[in-house]
């Protein structure tokens, strides 16, 4: 059997116990690492899982399908995946040629960013499309999302904007060069996502990112909360740091852009982030409940009283 | 604390170990049993908890918040919900009524309708809003839904479409006699859904759901596959029945129509069941994968290629 288990969002207690009792049976376990990331380390997975795990990359899942599926047909094998497995296209392509093989394939759900968002306060079926925003460079500055966006704010609903994640990228030099040389990872933050659409915005000029009349609602490490009972002793973690829980802020695009840049740590800390544009349907029951987050509420108020018709009271 | 707790899709195993420890650390745990269900009984949770439960039905959670948080901030409380907590807006609500009431709250989140709907090949981000579709009664037809999916269709989206859940409902002569009497709850199958759907499509005649030309995914149990080690032996089941995997059906409308009312049982199943709509920017790799789920392939393929434009090779 082929597994391809979710872990969830935060850490090694997020997966639930019918994913645990299969990795236990697998005699190979890949840890998938690249579209997603989980807030602790591989080492702690693994004592907790009590299994070694072979990290997968990008290349690993995307050309040597075959090596990890070697032998599914006879024993247990299992691809983690960060949040709910199908979050991303290349996981389907795994279990079409586990198919082809003629390997069984099970597929064990867990929480994903996509639902996740519902802390936020606004509704799940008030929202559209769900975006990519990835990182521009000087000679690639794609604005499909922008459209995108568009699509669903003229029908009044939601956008959840994901923001790219850069894991054994290689630079263009060391990649022209064949050599296997990669960057550090990279995670875009909410106030790099922000700039980006007020830049896209100023070329437009269609006013979906209008930067005084648009609210937005900044997620961060959606899912985490410190462990009460931590499953591990922290002796086991080589550098135990300060827990990051989830934080929410909201705002119009131009007060999260004015948070200063000595506060950004502060205001939203570690990845990894995503972004939500609130869509016109706005109901006055998420604006109430969004409101606790934002960074100034009487102007969260206000754009929503007088740009999104909310009859707030 | 008061903590609202995901459960995922299927039976006890699904539930997280983070899920797991808040459980047990509780002096008073609920279950919500109305806004979906889980494939295994009350009795069943509460031994493998080892918590008793506390049924809590749309009443209690609407009404009665403050029965439910009552010294939330002295000790640990659970709300369990199955799937994802924030489906279903009533858990904002008690969220609200929590804050309003200073006790601290967190969310445990879980697998979700929402994105299991993956295993069906269908790209997630292809979606566009999710769409409700109730029981139709003879004075009360909302068709909504149809202008909802026809908006996503507009965009080329999918739509996920919930089919109605009625739990512990009074008949009308029983709420009109203030006799708390309920109907055995009832569950919309996918035949009864595609036969609303075609009705409101000879209305409308706006195309959105023709027939012949639409694609569809038919989905039951998401989420469910046999225990491998059941984590409970069966003799704690009051009695035993035979397990329903998840089941993926796929075909136009009429294709799903036509399957004989003696074979429904077969085809698709016991409750829960959604469906999806395809949209029109269906991928050639989506169209592929859901194949293997259709009841006639070769109209899968003729629809997808000459309706749907995909280059299915």
């Amino acid at each position: 059997m082929f597994y391809l288990i979710g872990l969830g969002l935060c850490d090694e207690s997020d997966i639930t116990l019918r994913g645990l009792t299969a990795i236990q049976r697998c005699s190979r376990v890949y840890l998938e690492a690249y579209t997603s990331i989980l807030m602790v380390s591989q080492s702690r997975l693994e004592s907790f899982y009590k299994k070694p795990l072979i990290l997968a990359d990008r290349e690993m899942v995307e050309s040597s399908a075959d090596e990890i599926l070697k032998d599914a047909d006879k024993e247990d094998v299992a691809l983690l995946v960060v949040g709910d497995p199908f979050g991303a296209t290349t996981h389907t392509d795994i279990i079409l040629r586990a198919r082809s093989l003629r390997i069984p394939t099970q597929t064990i759900h867990n929480a994903s960013i996509l639902t996740s968002i519902g802390s936020s306060g606004l509704q799940l079926y008030n929202f559209g499309q769900t975006v990519s925003l990835v990182f521009f460079t000087p000679t690639w500055r794609p604005t499909s999302f922008y459209d995108r966006i568009s699509e669903n704010a003229n029908l009044g609903l939601h956008t959840l904007v994901l923001l790219d994640i850069k894991v054994k990228e290689q630079s263009e030099e060391n990649l022209a060069r064949g050599r296997k040389v990669y960057e550090k990872p990279r995670y875009m933050s909410i106030p790099q996502a922000l700039e980006q659409m007020r830049e896209v915005e100023e070329e437009k000029k269609e006013g979906t990112l209008d930067v005084h009349n648009t609210l937005v609602i900044a997620l961060s490490r959606m899912g985490a909360h410190p462990p009460s009972a931590p499953p591990l002793p922290a002796s086991n973690e080589s550098k135990p740091s300060a827990f990051e829980s989830e934080r929410i802020v909201a705002g119009t695009i131009h007060d999260l852009l004015s948070v200063p840049e000595s506060e950004h740590e502060q205001t939203f800390g570690s990845p990894l982030h995503s972004l939500i544009i609130v869509g016109k349907r706005l109901h006055v029951l998420e604006a109430e409940f969004a409101e606790a987050f934002a960074v100034n509420k009487e102007n969260w108020r206000k754009v929503a009283r007088e740009v999104y018709m909310c009859a707030l009271g």
